[in-house]
C-alpha cells in the first residue's frame, strides 16, 4: 500500500532479497529444530550455522522463540500451498493432487512433521494455535470445496475428524514404513469418501454432492511397502 | 506369586488398602494437572490437597515427574478398561458400547485429556510414550476381535490412522460441542465401518468379515447440539 513496487524497483528488489534470506534462515531453523530438542538449540548454533553474527540474527526475529514459532508459521504456509486445490483438475482427482501434495509434504519434511505433530519440539501456546489453525484453514478449504459456505457443523466436524485420521495415518507411515505410499494415498482418499458420504447422511440438508467412490488401487502389489516376509522390523521413534 | 492372597488376607488387606490410597492420590493429581501446568504444580500442593505429608507423597511414588506419569499411566488403563469388547454383545453392538466407553471417558475427563492429546501438561517422552501404547493396544484388541493374529500391515494402519479421526473428533466435540453425542457416536461407529471396508479392500486377503453396515441415527434432532440459530458461539480453547 505504501509504494508500487514497480515505482521502486531497488526497494522491492531489496524486500525480495531480504524475504528470501528470511526464508533461508527459516528454513535452516525449522531443520535444526527438528534434530536436536529446542533447549538444546543457541542463538549462537543458528548464527554459526547461517554463517551470520548473532545480533543480525536477532535484529531479523527478536528472540530465539520468536524465531522458532516463525519457522513453524512459514512450514504452515508451505503445507497450505503445497496442498491447495488445482482448480484445473475435476474431482476426485483434485483431492487426490491435494492429498498427494500433503504426503510429499510430510515426506520431505519427516522429522519436523513427526517433533510438531507429536509436540516434540516445544510446547508453546503459540505453535499449538499455528497448527491448529492450518487445520482448520484447510478444512475451511474443504468447505469452499464442497460449496458451503453457510456454516454446516456436522460437516465441519466430519472432515475436521477426517484431518485427524490424515495426521495419524502420515506418522505412522514415517514410523513404519510399512504400507506402499499409493496405499496411503488411497486410503486417505477413499476415506474422505466415506467422511461425506457419512457427514451427508447425517446432515441431509448440506447441499454435499458426493459423486462416485475414488478409483481402487489396481495393482495389488502397490499396497504393502516391502513384501511382507523380508519387511524389517523398524524400532519405532518415540 | 510371591503369596497367595487367600493364604494371608491381612497383607492383602494392607496391600489393598495401599493401592486403594495410591488410586485414591493419582485420581487427585489427574485433576491438579489439569486444572494448571505441571510447572505450576508442586508436591506441597500435591501433599496439602491430599492432606497427607510431603515425605509420605515421596514415599508412594518417588518424584513428582514420577507421580505425574503414574497419573497418566492411570488414566490409559482406565480408558482401556472402560473401552474392553463386552463378549456378551454382537456386532456392530460391541463397538457401539466399546465407543460408547471411550465418549463418557473423555466427558468425564475433559480438560486432562484435551491437554494430554494436546501435549498441554508436558511434553515428556515418556508420557508420549504411554499414550502410543495406549493407541497400540486397543488397535491390537481391535485386530483379535476382527480374528487377525497373523500381523496385517495395512489393517493395523487403517485402525491405527482411525483411532486418529476418534481422538480428533473428540477434542473436536469437547472444544465445540457443536455435534450431539449421538450424531459423535454415530460417526465414529460409521467410519470405523468404512475404515475395515477400506482396509480390507486394500488387502484383499485379510480375513475380515465386515458384515451390514451400522444402523443410521433414526432421529434427526439428535444431529446437532442446539438449534443451529440460536447455537452460542464459544470461544474456543487454545
Amino acid at each position: 500500500m505504501l509504494g508500487d513496487p514497480r515505482m521502486s524497483a531497488p526497494v522491492a528488489r531489496h524486500r525480495l532479497a531480504l524475504d528470501e534470506r528470511r526464508a533461508q534462515l527459516l528454513e535452516l531453523g525449522a531443520r535444526l529444530f527438528s534434530e536436536r530438542a529446542y533447549d538444546d538449540v543457541s542463538i549462537d548454533d543458528i548464527a554459526e550455522a547461517a554463517g551470520i553474527s548473532k545480533g543480525l540474527l536477532y535484529h531479523y526475529f527478536g528472540s530465539k522463540r520468536a524465531f522458532y514459532v516463525a519457522t513453524v508459521r512459514q512450514a504452515a504456509q508451505q503445507l497450505q500451498l503445497r496442498t491447495e486445490p488445482d482448480a484445473s483438475l475435476p474431482q476426485p482427482s483434485r483431492a487426490r493432487a491435494g492429498l498427494d501434495g500433503y504426503l510429499s509434504f510430510v515426506e520431505e519434511h519427516a522429522a519436523p512433521y513427526a517433533s510438531l505433530m507429536r509436540s516434540g519440539i516445544g510446547n508453546d501456546p503459540e505453535v499449538a494455535a499455528i497448527v491448529d489453525e492450518t487445520r482448520d484453514a484447510i478444512v475451511k478449504r474443504m468447505m469452499d470445496e464442497l460449496g458451503l459456505s453457510e456454516p454446516r457443523p456436522v460437516v465441519r466436524f466430519a472432515l475436521r475428524s477426517w484431518i485427524g485420521l490424515v495426521e495419524a495415518a502420515s506418522l505412522d507411515w514415517l514410523d513404519r514404513r510399512e504400507v506402499a505410499r499409493e496405499a496411503v494415498l488411497q486410503m486417505l482418499l477413499e476415506s474422505l469418501y466415506s467422511t461425506l458420504v457419512i457427514a451427508s447422511r447425517l446432515d441431509p440438508d448440506a447441499p454435499i454432492s458426493v459423486g462416485a467412490p475414488p478409483q481402487a488401487v489396481s495393482d495389488a502389489s502397490a499396497v504393502i511397502e516391502t513384501g511382507e516376509t523380508e519387511r524389517k522390523a523398524r524400532p519405532r521413534r518415540r
